[in-house]
């Protein structure tokens, strides 16, 4: 076979070896260092792209090389999103036993479309979500052992889509499916959802002016009466009124949507009721928390996302659903390649029928070695503990005549506010992240700006949040008086 | 601060690189190992769940454990996609340098929604992307100086789905984001497209009614005469017809649409035309090759996947838009929390506006790894090398006279069959894939059962496409006489 060309210059296991150790090693360091570097990446647009080649190399380059330009080019355009003082939006937190469970399901490198194309990968999700559903005192009927179960996504928004998709399939009898998008269906949410709510209903076919935004109350809460109201009044207009979505822990402020009000209307008027929980969701992990909770019993689809605030990193999303028949109604299409007898038995779960994707990683690895690592008690002390130290800032604004709090904090997310203006609140914005030192950022309620403060990088303890909290008491003194 | 919970026992930066040394050295003696393992798993429904606690674990456990339960519990619940003589479906091969990407990916943990959320995760993916179409020869639209741009999807499923959602947009001037899916849409794709295209259909509210399956000509790639005949059939009937989706390498036979042909008629009835080379793409890679790809020039978008046959772990889909404004028209929502001063200046990119998802993780690092450790010259080494060893099986298949080979191989997808009944065949199938030593899987030509052998894991080289074909003789053999 002389003829036959040479395969390429691969990495062999003995090369992985030593350049896995190199990184493995250079992230304990990066994990060791990350308080010290700017939370927020300095850099300007464009800056990281001119250390760039323009051309891709011809010739392979050696790893070392790589790293280096990791260390030399990349890190200086990062926002430290794992830095014990990075404050914005919500968390992302990772963990070592996440992380390995990451690099573990690369190396695998298995695909979980199909139960036989590597039975480990649905059976030990159906397993941990199963488990998941247990310690978080979630309903019966999710259960695979019920009517329905539970499935890891990427993200909210593909949950929030998906159950879309199925409800929408469910009030028109699949008919949208088949003939298109075309029955005048509505949507609800509250104004203070977030925008993959908006965005699903585009994609869905749906379209935005069939999106009713709830209005909500002084705690910016969905008012379930006014969607009661909504409701009625669609139904009355001839309308087909099929889909809620509520949050628990909005992004803006972090509001718990009425959730039992809101499931009983969805039962009454035969609407399926989604609840998005995705950064709130380990909260039910403790007992004295899971009142945030209340009402799952009847709702239709639930979802949390591990990758915000339990300790696994991004993409996790845990999405469950009460009738797993419905989902796979909406999402299964089955060609002849993906024909096998284990699919026609019935006796196995094909979580390709329970997304959008066809394609998907060994998605649970990581999560289980994350439940297993800290174990249940851990994971509820890593809760206590956050909810303690937003429970000490929350306090500690309360305290200080300089500023006003907004709204309540009753988990991780504090909304607060500079006594003043909206450009006084803008100047100490950006003068806290110019800083470096921490990073936080900023939402609109009532039309005023309000400053956020998000607890939950993984290695955040109590000393950060006091750093933090007296930088931006320091930069507002800076500013002079209002 | 002595009333305040402790926090829970995280994986310290020394533990962490405790552990993962020895993550990698199991994953370096698994990659040498794993030509020894049967290549399909062998376990029976439940089996891997059943030695899973049913509870989780109250108190944390080992990290020794847990890996130890990876080889106890979870490697014979796994087909081997990474063996040398995986040789069903697709590929999805790895390789060192994008193993260790993705696990610089976790540890980092940034997310790239945004530019400014960590501007290198943005930029490096798309230098990278205008180095692949550099690479790949594609169109000068597809470049980010140009109108147009690239972006990483998770699949070719994503990004077919984006690409109908723009040209819906495109085709109704906006309104079927606003009010819905309601106007008379029709989309085309051939009878031997990836049902992909088909889930999308129905995902954006198109309706499965509204596809048009265009029949296929001897080779089975679509007839483009016939697409111009349903084109203008259906605007005759008061339809609009607006996107069609061309496929370089189907999954069923690898058949190469006209593309060419079929972007002309695009151009004459206003219709978004998508490519789907989620196998193929690499073959462009290699000028005697780049015939696959004749006709981008002026295709609206285009994808492939390095995570099939290009050394990158799943998941990885690499997708171009000639027309950014189109794409980030229809996918854009920008709520108040996301604002920042990068976006509004317009000077940056903000890849949340180019998918399904709102948070992405960071995407490029692991392809930048592959481009630079292969070099350019060693990736076209890989496609070369692949393509040779089909070439030796298809020459193989047609030097056996109780096979006969169906349809053309160009790259390196082999459909074939025993001679005799589709019975026969299954009996094959089944016979080869119990005995561990290859998997191969199958699919229907013209209502026959036809075996397919698609080459392209990493590790595969010429003595285990030889082994795997002596092992399918050997059991013909011993199915005896037709």
């Amino acid at each position: 076979m002389s003829e036959l060309p040479a395969p390429p210059r691969h990495m062999t296991p003995e090369e992985f070896r030593r350049h896995g150790h190199a990184v493995i090693d250079w992230l304990a360091d990066y994990m060791a260092r990350v308080e010290t570097l700017p939370v927020l990446s300095r850099v300007e647009p464009g800056a990281v792209r001119a250390a760039l080649p323009p051309a891709p190399p011809e010739h392979g380059e050696s790893f070392a090389d790589c790293l280096a330009d990791v260390e030399r080019i990349v890190v200086p355009g990062l926002t430290h999103w794992q830095h014990p003082r990075f404050l914005a939006y919500f968390p992302a937190n990772a963990s070592g036993p996440s992380i390995l469970g990451e690099l573990l399901s690369a190396g695998l490198g298995v695909q979980g479309m199909l139960w036989a194309t590597s039975p480990a990968c649905t059976e030990l999700e159906t397993h941990v979500m199963d488990w998941l559903a247990d310690m978080l005192g979630l309903p019966a009927q999710f259960r695979s052992s019920s009517t329905g179960g539970g499935v890891i996504q990427d993200t909210a928004s593909s949950s929030a889509l998906v159950a879309m998709l199925a409800a929408r399939e469910r009030a028109t009898g699949g008919a949208a499916n088949a003939e298109g998008a075309r029955q005048p269906l509505v949507a609800y949410t509250s104004t203070e959802a977030h925008s993959s709510i908006l965005k699903g209903v585009r994609i869905a076919g749906i379209g935005e002016r069939n999106l009713r935004l709830v209005p909500t109350t002084s705690d910016r809460a969905m008012d379930a009466e006014a969607l009661g109201r909504m409701i009625e009044a669609d139904r009355a207009a001839g309308l087909l009124p099929f889909f809620v979505s509520a949050t628990i822990g909005t992004t803006s402020t972090g509001a718990i949507d009425p959730v039992p009000a809101i499931a009983a209307l969805g039962r009454r008027h035969g609407l399926w009721v989604h609840v998005d929980a995705a950064h709130a969701g380990p909260a039910a992990l403790v007992p004295e928390l899971r009142w945030t909770h209340d009402g799952l019993d009847t709702v239709d689809s639930y979802c949390f996302n591990p990758h915000k605030w339990m300790l696994t990193n991004f993409d996790c999303d845990c999405f469950w659903v009460a009738d797993r028949a419905a989902l796979i109604g909406a999402l299964s299409v089955l060609p002849e390649y993906l024909r096998n007898r284990a699919t026609e038995s019935g006796a196995v779960i094909d979580y390709r029928d329970w997304q959008v994707q066809l394609g998907r990683r060994f998605r649970a690895l990581k999560l289980w070695l994350v439940i297993r690592h800290y174990g249940v008690e851990g994971l509820r002390a890593h809760v206590r503990h956050h909810v303690a130290l937003t429970r000490w800032l929350t306090a500690a604004i309360d305290a200080d005549p300089d500023f006003e709090r907004v709204g309540a904090a009753p988990l991780t997310l504090v909304c607060f506010r500079l006594r003043g203006d909206d450009d006084r609140n803008q100047a100490l914005l950006d003068a806290v992240n110019e800083g470096g030192e921490t990073y936080i950022t900023h939402t609109r309620v009532d039309g005023r700006l309000v400053l956020r403060i998000a607890v939950g990088a993984t290695s955040t303890e109590h000393r950060h949040v006091e750093q933090a909290w007296e930088v931006i008491r320091t930069r507002a003194r800076a500013l002079g008086a209002a």
